[in-house]
């Protein structure tokens, strides 16, 4: 609390890196690359757990779960898959006090062991389609880390679904791709665009890879989440057949998707400032903090008594606000200030015997630092309506913010101009070809980070080579 | 659904095996020891998980989540504790393609890391008390497992604590312990003996382990959840001390507790019988089951229609019941009947044109079979007593099953004997001699399971040796 936290403008990585730390939301474990996700950091991931988890089980998921370890031969089973994953891996060569006779992998991911069991699962069409979730660990090997962002181990959600045609497994990738573009923007207030990745940026394994893309503050690019069409690659790896309608063996089709802890990263750098954490109200674990001001037992008595009042009304209903009232003695109100603006609680109510004399409290709203006097009475009200304004606004915000950093561009030298002088997300044509897009790396360090979904047809020249290109497609420097 | 579940009188072991598979709770994976927790299981786990959660933190402790990899170092830190654990862990020594420089230990619990951060985050007595719980997957290298029962990586929740008094530390244990027992008891319907362990049965690095201990339906012990003072033990260990009120350094004293997805195999084996799954109504992911028995398409509107309409009347409110309507075609009502019994919905409705002519459901109860007709007219008033009676039902049950095997005893012969006919727990005196301890397992395969907290003082003879001893120890064989 007593650190300091670099201003954005001095350094954004350390920024980024002291609110993560002061607002406790994360700690570095022993191990090189690991986080520790402390008591704030968790609150906010079950939050989105909580509400993730409603939202697959309204569209027919269920949930399992599937072992950590994997036979390493499994993972071999699935040609480019085990390509993709290889370097990551993290080996169990020991147990029990003795060397194992074949390895045991750390699940990176687990569609080698859940299509061995959808082997034992699936025989005929009624048993689709399957539409399991998982909430779980994985580790994957990274070298560069960063808390949330990328860490050796991570939490996440895993989905994966078998279906009957190539048609449904489509509809799900896409049905999924467009439920995590409304919970970024409707919950995390945290506006993407959704688009299929190149043939090079696919996940290891998939048929085609969809994706939900966020700017951070820094104008770079964050994968958010990413939802697949697998085809038929895994059934035919574990030979998962089902007899159809007509009594035919078919191989069976298969999605896949996540999202992780990575959301996290993603929330503090789309919301934060210089000040701290700034937290959507609808994902924040205490979305009001009550801060009452008293010098004495008389005025304790009457502004305690004021604050529990207007808590129990917030507590009231279906839509019970999240409080909490710091009555805590050893800290002064600015203190206080301080330290909840740190953690990014949206809305403050101060209470004192001067604004009780007037009948009035006072809100201050942690996004805008605006502060507004309101009466005491119909205070639930104005604090309800407050929440729904820094929720609307942050979206706004982030809107607006990514709106300015996109550009249209057709000449390669403005982009790299741009690109280098503070990034951005540039709509530009590509012929399609993987050679320009490895040149583009190489002389931008940017990718294509996706191929937008409701891209028009345009007819243009690649704006590496001049080859012919139909549609625009998203470059940009990536996390 | 078509296999057979083997009678318990004939393969007790086997019929738990099997109402496991064939309710499709769980189902073995690749690497041995290791299970898939199938969506009926984890559905189970869900609600154990919600409602347990929900206790905890009513009782002030706050979720966070610490990694899977424990540098093998710090398990070292704690003697006991290595000492209990070096035989069952799992070893990462590979990373990235690279022999890592110091292996990594695979939690098999999470005391050493956790207590490694407790140093950086505890340094004064307003620090305390830190009341920390993780859900988490564990990995421990078991030789002999049972679904569910002893499986090498589990599902669990581990509570751990830290505190400025020995009998603060020790309050927080005894705490967490009745709520194991109020949490087993009113909603798994798990009657259950509370106790500490004795030295040799105690958790490795524990001052005192604290058990609950339920009785299963072969009158086998099930341990089915712990809560350990752990004294300054791993204070001592990973060096955290905190300035106390008086300015003064001190260790910090801690507890930790755990009930894992053996909870689960507590539940099948308590409750269920030769048909299948039976479930306690709280936990039950489904509640009540709809059967519509139809012919033609006149019978079908109106038999549906009614099954709509008293569904509708078990979703209202609070106590909103969790009903699933099976209105399958390709199924008659029996093949039904006996499908939701296997999976064990404690109640089933079953409704005809028959019934409707007459202006009456039929309603069966899971747990004694019985069926009864109740006016369609507040129908749903008699489901929701239906679910309360099987709920209190099957917990009056298990406390008088376990009463009946419940054996006050004077003479080692007679214990030997009845253990040996169908084993129980059995009331004796022991002089707490660890000799008395060893030859009491060696001749009888039983255990001393609890030291019963609210055993009363009672001058006897040790049913071995025939030393002093002032208090009666239970005795079973345990899983």
């Amino acid at each position: 609390m007593a650190e300091r936290i670099t201003p954005r403008s001095e350094d954004y990585a350390q920024w980024y890196i002291d609110v993560v730390l002061q607002a406790r939301l994360a700690d570095y474990a022993p191990v090189k690359g690991c986080m520790i996700i402390r008591p704030n950091g968790y609150a906010l991931w079950e939050n989105i757990q909580r509400t993730l988890d409603g939202m697959f089980k309204e569209t027919g998921h269920v949930n399992a779960y599937f072992p950590l370890f994997i036979p390493e031969s499994y993972l071999k089973k699935e040609e480019e898959h085990i390509e993709g994953f290889k370097p990551e891996l993290a080996v169990v060569t020991h147990g029990g006090g003795k060397k194992l006779e074949e390895p045991l992998v750390v699940r990176p991911t687990s569609e080698t062991i859940i299509w061995a069991m959808f082997k034992k699962w699936i025989q005929s069409y009624r048993d689709l389609p399957l539409l399991i979730n998982q909430w779980a660990n994985v580790v994957r090997w990274e070298m560069r880390t960063r808390l949330f962002i990328r860490t050796l181990e991570f939490l996440w959600q895993e989905g994966h679904t078998a279906h009957a045609t190539y048609e449904e497994a489509e509809e799900e990738a896409l049905t999924i791709l467009e439920l995590y573009k409304g919970f970024a923007e409707e919950w995390m207030a945290m506006p993407v665009i959704t688009g299929r990745k190149t043939e090079r940026e696919r996940f290891a394994g998939a048929v085609t890879t969809y994706t939900i893309e966020a700017m951070m503050q820094d104008r770079r690019a964050l994968q958010a989440g990413t939802s697949h069409n697998l085809g038929q690659n895994f059934a035919k790896a574990f030979d998962v057949t089902f007899q159809n309608e007509r009594g035919e063996l078919e191989y069976v089709w298969a999605t896949s998707w996540g999202v992780s802890t990575r959301l996290i990263g993603g929330i503090v750098m789309t919301h934060s400032d210089d000040k701290g954490l700034v937290l959507p109200p609808k994902l924040a674990p205490t979305q009001v903090v009550f801060v009452p001001i008293f010098k004495g037992d008389d005025e304790k008595g009457r502004v305690l008594e004021a604050t529990e009042a207007l808590r129990k009304d917030l507590g009231k209903g279906r839509a019970r606000v999240r409080c909490h009232v710091d009555d805590r003695e050893e800290h002064t109100p600015g203190w206080k200030f301080n330290e909840w603006e740190l953690v990014g609680v949206p809305v403050r109510v101060e209470i004192g015997p001067r604004d009780l004399a007037q009948g009035q409290v006072v809100l201050a709203r942690r996004d805008t630092g605006e502060k507004t006097t309101v009466p005491q009475e119909g205070a639930a009200k104005a604090v309800r309506k407050m929440i729904r304004d820094v929720q609307s606004g942050l979206l706004k915000k982030a809107r607006a913010f990514q709106k300015e950093h996109t550009h249209t561009l057709d000449e390669f030298e403005k982009l790299k101009e741009i690109n280098e002088a503070h990034a951005g997300f540039f709509n530009v044509h590509w012929c399609g070809a993987e050679g320009c897009e490895d040149r583009l790396q190489e002389e931008t360090k940017a990718t294509i980070r996706a191929i937008p979904l409701d891209g028009k047809q345009e007819n243009g020249r690649c704006i590496l080579c001049g080859g012919d290109s139909k549609q625009r497609v998203v470059v940009g420097k990536a996390y």
